[in-house]
């Protein structure tokens, strides 16, 4: 496979606070955003910490999806990266900012797996 | 729990082949990465593609660490995420790429949860 990946970091303010507590949801909307964005599903794993957070990663064959919630502060912290240039990344960022109801959804897009990381390369979206 | 994280985006080059093909080491690896940087573990999930590679990822109280490997191309892609401003991402990230005998490491530290991620923040290490 070549090495050559897009990786969309994201921050997800004003969220629904309590989707962004809900374990259940968030991994079914994780599943359903790899999916949508045309990606092969295969592994999941979430954590919920109490009282409040969400953390969890859907292994993808072209790569990941995570998250972190912060339901106090109705902030999540996403990442969604992708192998190959056939799936967009931004296609699953963007159903789970939808999901989620961020109201501020703040994205780069970084270069993977091409050489050297450089500032000059991150692309604001 | 605080917002506030730090992201470190590591591209490792001219790894140990070998070593970057067996899913067992790097989930040590990774495990032993999160432990020495004083996180804690709470989630472990890696899966191992045919022929080559292996993904995988570590989910700490302070967020997470993930790998892509593509032992045919003697590279690695890791992500080492971690909250609050106690334990510090490049000692996991340091550890990781000695661990898989890295002949380059290139890295950039992205700040998470402060706002938006403009371009201005990345931090080339």
């Amino acid at each position: 496979m070549d090495t050559m990946g897009r990786h969309v970091i994201a921050e997800l303010w004003n969220c629904n606070t309590e989707k962004l507590n809900d374990i259940n949801l968030i991994e079914q909307v994780f599943v359903n955003a790899a999916l949508k964005a045309g990606a092969e599903v295969r592994e999941v794993a979430f954590h919920k910490f109490a009282p409040y957070g969400v953390s969890g990663v859907v292994i993808i064959s072209e790569s990941h999806l995570t998250i972190h919630s912060f339901p106090e502060h109705g902030y999540a912290s996403i990442d969604v990266y992708t192998c190959g240039d056939i799936i967009d990344p931004n296609v699953a960022a963007e159903f789970i900012s939808d999901s989620l109801e961020a109201k501020t959804c703040e994205k780069v897009e970084v270069p993977r797996g091409m050489g050297p990381v450089t500032v000059q390369q991150f692309n604001a979206l």
